[in-house]
């Protein structure tokens, strides 16, 4: 009797996913999405026409085709200033703590207005934004059917491209398929280099679905980090000593994809990567062979790239205000 | 029975489609397309590692999204460098007699490799393009596989682009509707747009499936055009002085979304355009309601715009060379 007992729990245990026992859990699919809003979000997304230049959209940054970023060092930005950070990634995106290296906002709507308004990112303001809007029927309608509002604002507008931008997570890539119980879906030195970045602790920082994106940490903890960048972190939000030099913990979901890396963008590929975030978080010097093998299950990590059709975006009329690429123009 | 004839013959010119007849005729799908060649094509269409800063790509001044335009007067290249001339929209542009305003390209092929080229657009050169590509293994296989070559090289690269541009027509517009039979898909107005489109010579020129793009015409036939804009047009090709201001006829399917006009993109607005086309070309000045009704059987050239799932790019290796959006680099 005592022994039946115990094989069920067994039985039990072992039916259970692996993933309960791990500290990353797999991507789920994206739900409660209101469909109005991300299809319109989707269009705002890619339309450059919320910039000063009608040249820069979310996507310029944010490429859906290159893993959601740049794949640049640090940004272009209107009249090709040079962004002062590297640009994250979008995907996953909506299980950030917070937006931003420096988390300056507290979810994807806020972030989405920041961009619009930057005078080194899309160079515009909200006004002119919704003022380009208003003058397109095709927007006028299609906000009025989803907000069922007569005015388009820019809290619609922000609104819009967060609910996109939570369609697009990457679900089934193959270590999530490992965690839900296919054991064959990652090879030998993958399963190595995932033990191994469990067992030296890369794992503390970068756990939970989005493998990174739940907390901030010092960007050097045991050694200080050289760069010439001058970004200072959270401090720059909170003022706290603390916080200089704290960044949020990036998602290395599709790290793959999101190349360079580092809130500066220095590091060119991903054995740069790891062999920096050892000696300096984990005050520990990987070797070769320990670097080939974290990095053969990062790229595990790869998963599901958002799948739609590219929008087509609705004409601009004779009222609606050029855009200002090559003039300076005095804000309203 | 020679009454018999007569009404069979009627018969026959009454079944026979209406277009058969009409200057302009329906833009047909795309047919005997290269599906491996336009698969690999569009993803080069989308991948601004074509260009030197990594950050442009033939969507940035076609966009997809827009008519296949940037919808600025001119466009922003390399350094945010203003363009010398409108971009023209790429949808339909396998039925160009040749391609650019000036024609100096003989096809899609030709004309494919001038803006990775330029320095004023995408500021590479073709053997680092072909590098970058040659460095990715996602291309590489693609490349054996669509041309069963060994090797990378540019030709291959403008001709996968080029059979991509051949399946960006659009079929199906409301003034196609009506060549084919249907009578209610254009209004009165438009109708008399069509009319007075064709009566007053504006068809001379705008003429075909593609509503031009099948010759060249001199800018300011009758009346000078006055503009900044240095462009010589066809001249800068021939040499010719009867070639001077001469420029491509530029095809005006779609034209509702390829805003601004003319080779200098100085008319914001279809009916600014009308006007001063009446006026230089065919020595006629439109009455209000006359450019109306031309606009509107304008706007009825709107076509299905091509739909597709925007690519996804193989990524990047530690090989890549990496893109130079803000240092000058001499090229190899």
């Amino acid at each position: 009797m005592k022994l039946k007992v115990v094989t069920s729990l067994v039985a039990v245990v072992i039916a259970m996913p692996l993933f309960a026992q791990e500290p990353i859990s797999p991507i789920a699919p994206a739900t409660g999405i209101n469909e109005g809003q991300a299809e319109l979000g989707k269009k705002l997304y890619f339309d450059p026409r919320l910039s000063k230049s009608g040249f820069i959209s979310c996507n310029s940054c944010h490429n859906l085709s290159m893993g959601g970023t740049d794949n640049l060092k640090t940004s272009i930005g209107h009249n090709w200033q040079q962004g002062p950070i590297n640009s994250p990634t979008v995907l996953n995106s909506s299980m950030n703590l917070a937006q931003f290296w420096d988390g300056r906002a507290k979810d994807l709507k806020e972030q989405a207005g920041g961009p619009i308004a930057n005078p080194k990112e899309m160079g515009f303001t909200h006004e002119l934004a919704v003022d380009v809007l208003a003058s397109i029927p095709g927007y006028v309608d299609e906000f009025k059917k989803v907000f069922s509002a007569d005015e388009i604002n820019i809290d619609q507008v922000t609104q819009a491209i967060a609910e996109f931008e939570k369609t697009l997570v990457t679900p089934n890539s193959r270590f999530d398929q490992w965690l839900q119980g296919d054991k064959n879906a990652i090879n030998k030195q993958e399963l190595a280099g995932y033990n191994l970045f469990k067992d030296s602790g890369c794992v503390a920082c970068h756990n939970g679905p989005a493998v990174g994106g739940t907390m901030y940490q010092k960007m050097g903890l045991v050694a200080p980090y050289e760069t010439k960048n001058p970004a200072q972190g959270r401090f720059a939000v909170t003022g706290n000593e603390i916080d200089r030099y704290s960044f949020k913990v990036p998602t290395l979901r599709n790290v793959e994809l999101t190349y360079p890396y580092f809130h500066d963008g220095e590091a060119q590929t991903l054995s740069e990567a790891v062999d920096v975030m050892g000696k300096l978080q984990l005050g520990r010097t990987f070797n070769k062979q320990e670097i080939s093998d974290i990095v053969a299950f990062l790229k595990t990590l790869t998963g599901e790239q958002p799948k739609f059709s590219l929008p087509i975006l609705p004409a601009s009329t004779d009222k609606t205000p050029s855009p200002q690429p090559f003039t300076e123009q005095v804000a309203d």
